[in-house]
C-alpha cells in the first residue's frame, strides 16, 4: 500500500434551525446554523466503501432536529454539549464529535398598539453572527465562542508612524486616522471537564463583546495590533472562564481623498472606503501559563 | 444603417464615501456608496469612439467626493440632488443624471468611561441598507427611497388556506405559522419642483421605517400580500410627502419538521429555516389617483 | 379608499431543477434555476388577505418539477414556454405569466480509460449564466434571452483621450490600457406568435455569444462605449432572429501600477485589477425601425 | 503581567496583481490575488504600539507588485518563493513568510479573422481557483498548492446503503443516485529544501488536477468518502512530487423529486439541487510513511 488514510471527519453542514418558545403570547427565538463533523473508526469507508460504521449525514441532520425539541436550546453552547455528547456516547464507532454552531440575533419589533401584549415580532438584528465550536472525545470537552462581522470604527486616535523603511516604502506617516476593522475573534474557556461548573454561556457572550468594544473604544492607538492587543487583553482580565482569545482583523483602509486639484482643504473629514488590497492582523493573547489551542489560521488557505 | 443606439447611459458606480464631521469630541459619520449615470448627447462615443462630450466617469468620482466637502452630506437624498444639478447644469451634453446611494448606519460605542466625553467610536449596525435615487433632467425631479436587507418574523398570527387546487398541488393548508421576509422596499416622493419645499429627508425615513415595521407586527396575515398591502398602506396614509411604494419580499419558508418518525410531538416549536426555492411577492401600493413610476422588477432579470 | 393596488405579481423563485437524460451510456444534463412570477385577477388577496384565485407557489414549484418530467427540458426558452402557456391557459384568474431561467453549462470528464464508453461525469464550466425570461399573456410572447458573469479582457488596442475637462478632472489619457468588461447582456427574439416557426434556441445562443465575443475581440477600442455597440451590432446584424440588445458593462479597471518609486519602469506589464468604484456602461442596440422593450436597469436600485 | 502574547502574523492580503507579458503580438497573462504574512520579532508593537520593528503592509504591497516587474510570474508558485524569500533575508526582525496566491485561469478569444495574427484577448475560465501556499522560515520550505470551487457531478455509479441505523435514521437506501460535489482540495510538495530540484510547478498543477478528475469519473462509489479517498490516492500514486492531499467536498445533494402525486414515475430523471444542509466529507491521504502537515480545517470556524 502506498497510500495511508489520515485524520478525516464527516457530517451534516449548516442544519439551520429555528427554535420558538412561547411563553403565553410572549415569544422567544433562537435562530442557529448547526454544524456537526465526526470521527472515529472509519477506515473501511475510505478503502471499501463499507457503511458498516456510518452514521448517515441525514440522520445527524435529524439529530439535531430533535434535540431542538428534545433538549431545548437554553443557549448555542449548551445545545452544541447535548450533541456532541450524544453522537460519542450513542456510537461505538464515533470518538470524537465536534459541533460548529453560527447564532444569529434577533430584536423585538413594537406593534403600534404597546398594550396589546403580542410579542411575537422580531426583527433580525443583522449585526455580528455568534459562534461556538464544541469538540468532545468521551472524556474532555473544549469549548470555543466568538464572533464575526462585527465592523468597528474610529474616526480619530489613531495614528501610524515610527516603521521600517525599505526601497519599496512609500507610505507616509501619519498622527490622525481613521481605524476600521471588521472583528473576527473567538474565545476558549478553560471549562474541560463535566465534573466542574459550566459558565453562564449567555452572559458570558454578552460581557465579553462589551469588553471587546470598550477597549476598541478606549484605547488610543499607535498601530492596529496594539488595539488588538488591549481587545485580547480586555477579555482575559475580566473573563476568568476565558483562557486564550484569537483574532483575525482586517484593516479596512479609510484613505484621505487628496482634494487639492480642486482647490479644496481635507481636514480629516472625506474618506475612500477601499476594499482590496487590505492589511490583515492577527494574533493570540494568552492568560499567562496557559497553552494555544485556537488553530491560526481563522480564514481560509 | 441596420441598427441603431436606443437609451444609453454611463458613469462611475460605488464610490464609497465616508464624511466625518466633528463638533469637538462629538463626530458624526455619513457612510456612503454613490453612483452615478449621466445621459445626453452621446451618440458619437457609441457610434465612432469620440469622446468629445463624454466626461469621464473618472471625473464623476472626483466630484463626488468633492462635493463631501464642498456641500457636506446631510442626508443622502439631498447629496444626491446637489450632484444630480451639478451634473446636468455644468455639462451642456448632458441632459439626465441619476445618482443612486446606498446608506450604511452606525451606532456608538460607549468606552469604558463614560465620561470621557470621546465620541467617536462606532459599531456598524448591519441591519438594512437604506437606499435612495435622485433622477434629475433639469426641470422635474423625482426621488426614490427605500431600504433592503431587512429581515422580520412573526412567529404565529398568520395562516395560509382557502387556496386553487390544481392537479400539482400538494400543499396542506395551516392556521399557524411563520411569517417571515427580507424586506426590499422603495417610496417615491411626490415632491418634484424646485419651487416646493423639500420632505426633512431623514425624518421621513425613520417614520417611514417604523410605519412599515407596524404593520408587519400588527397585521393578522392570511396571506404575504394582505401583509405588504398593509405595510404600503400605512406608509401612503401616514406620510404625505410619498405618493407610491413598491416591495419585493421573498417568502423566507420556516417549514414545521416533522418529528413523529422520532416519537415527538412538534408544536410549532422547531422549524426548518429554507433557502431556495422560496415565494415571490411583489406588488405597488399607491396613493388613489397617483400614477405608478416606480419600476416593477426591483431584482434582476 | 386613500389607497389602491398598483401592478403585482407572485410565484416560486429559484426552483433549482436538474434533469437527466440517458440515451444508454451517455447521459445528458441541464441545470436550471428556474423563476415563476403571476398576475392577473388579485386584488382579493391584497385587500383582504382571501386565497380564492391563488394558486399557490408551492403548487408552480410543482409544476416546474412535473413538467422537467413530462415536457422535457429541451431547451430553457422551450421550456419556460411550456410553464408560461401553461398557468395562463389553465387557470383562469391568471393573465400573465413571467418565467425566467437560469441556466448553468456542464462539460464532460474523461475518465482514464476513453474506451469505456462511460459518459456519466460532468464538470461544471463555470463560465457565464445563461438566462432567459419567457411571458406570455395569453396572446403575444416575449422571450428575452442573454448572459451574465462573463469577463474578457483586451490587453491592448484600447484607447481614451479627448474627453471633456473640467475643474474636477484629473485624469491622464492614454493609448494602451486595459479593456475588461464583465458582460451583463439581453437580447430580444422578434418571434411573438404562436404560428409563426419557433428559432433553433440552442444554435441562437452559442452564435450569439461568438458574434459578442469576436466583436470584443476585433474592436480597436477608443471607449468602452463603441466596442459595446459593436457588439450589439454584430448580434443584430448576425441574427435575424434577434432585434434588440442591451448591455451593462462595468469598466473592470486595470491600473497600470507607478514603479518608478523603486527605479522601475512598468511597460505596460503589472497592473492593479481595482474592484471599485468602477465606470458602468449602459446601451440598448436596436434594428433600424424596431421599439425597444428590454428594461433600462439590467441591475438594482 | 496577566496575559501574554502568543502566535502572531500581519501583512497586506489580497493584492490584485494582472502580468501581460507581450511576445510580439501574442501576450500572456497571469492574474493572482496575492496575500503575504509576516512573523518575526513583533511583541513591543503589540504591547506599546512601538513600530520599530514592523515593515508597513503598504510596503509588503508594493513589494508584491514589484517583483511581478522585476522577477517575472513564472508560476504562482515560483512568484510565492521569490517574495517568501525576499521579506525573510532582507528584514531582521522578519522570521517567518508566508504568501498565498490564488489564481484565476483565462482562455484565448478568436477573432474573426483567424489570421489577423492578433492574440491579446481573453476570456476568464470561471471554473476553479488555483491556490498555493509558500512558507519560508530562512532554512526549510513549504509549498502547498490546491484548488477550490471545481464543481463535478456523476449521474450515475453511485449507491449508498449498509449505513448504521439509530432511531433517527429515516434515509431510504439507494442503488443509484447523483453523486456532485464541489471540490475544495490541497496537496504539500515534499520540494523542502533549496539545494534540491524544484518540480515543474505548472505541468504538477496540470496532472495533478488531471488524476483527480479521472478518479471521480472513474469510481464506481459506494460512498463520497470512497471517492474521495481514490482521488487523494491516485494524486500520490501519480504525482512522486507530492507526499499529502486534503480534500474537503461538500456532498451537494440531488433529491430525487417525489412526481407520484401526479401520477409520474420519476426513472432518476428530475431532481431537486439542494443548498442547505449538505454532508461533508473531509480527510487527508498520505504517502505512506510521511507525517501530515496541512491543517485539518480548510473551512472556517
Amino acid at each position: 500500500m502506498t497510500t495511508i488514510l489520515g485524520q478525516n471527519q464527516y457530517g451534516k453542514a449548516e442544519n439551520r434551525v429555528v427554535k420558538i418558545t412561547r411563553d403565553g403570547d410572549t415569544h422567544h427565538i433562537k435562530d442557529l446554523n448547526v454544524s456537526v463533523s465526526l470521527s472515529g473508526d472509519m477506515d473501511e469507508v475510505h478503502y471499501s466503501g463499507s457503511n458498516a460504521n456510518v452514521l448517515p449525514t441525514d440522520t445527524t441532520k435529524n439529530t439535531v432536529f430533535a434535540f431542538a425539541k428534545e433538549r431545548g436550546v437554553e443557549s448555542a453552547e449548551q445545545f452544541g454539549i447535548h450533541l456532541a455528547r450524544h453522537f460519542v456516547t450513542s456510537q461505538e464507532p464515533i470518538h470524537r464529535a465536534r459541533i460548529r454552531i453560527e447564532e444569529y440575533a434577533w430584536e423585538r419589533i413594537e406593534g403600534s398598539d404597546a398594550q396589546s401584549g403580542k410579542k411575537h415580532s422580531f426583527v433580525r438584528s443583522g449585526q455580528e453572527v455568534r459562534l461556538t465550536q464544541v469538540t468532545y472525545d468521551g472524556s474532555a470537552w473544549e469549548v470555543v465562542s466568538g464572533l464575526k462581522d462585527l465592523t468597528v470604527l474610529n474616526s480619530t486616535d489613531s495614528e501610524f508612524w515610527g516603521y521600517v523603511k525599505d526601497k519599496y516604502t512609500t507610505l507616509q506617516e501619519t498622527n490622525d486616522r481613521i481605524l476600521a476593522t471588521e472583528v473576527s475573534g473567538r474565545w476558549r474557556f478553560n471549562w474541560t471537564d463535566d465534573a466542574a461548573e459550566m459558565p453562564d454561556w449567555e452572559a458570558s457572550y454578552q460581557e465579553t463583546r462589551k469588553h471587546m468594544l470598550q477597549a476598541f473604544a478606549d484605547t488610543y492607538s499607535l498601530s492596529l495590533q496594539q488595539t488588538m492587543y488591549e481587545m485580547g487583553k480586555r477579555i482575559i482580565d475580566g473573563r476568568s472562564e476565558i483562557d486564550e482569545v484569537r483574532f483575525s482583523l482586517p484593516n479596512k483602509h479609510h484613505f484621505l481623498v487628496d482634494l487639492e486639484p480642486f482647490g479644496l482643504k481635507n481636514d480629516n473629514e472625506v474618506y475612500f472606503a477601499a476594499d482590496r488590497p487590505y492589511g490583515l492582523i492577527e494574533a493570540t493573547i494568552l492568560r499567562d501559563g496557559c497553552k494555544a489551542r485556537i488553530p491560526v489560521d481563522l480564514t481560509n488557505l
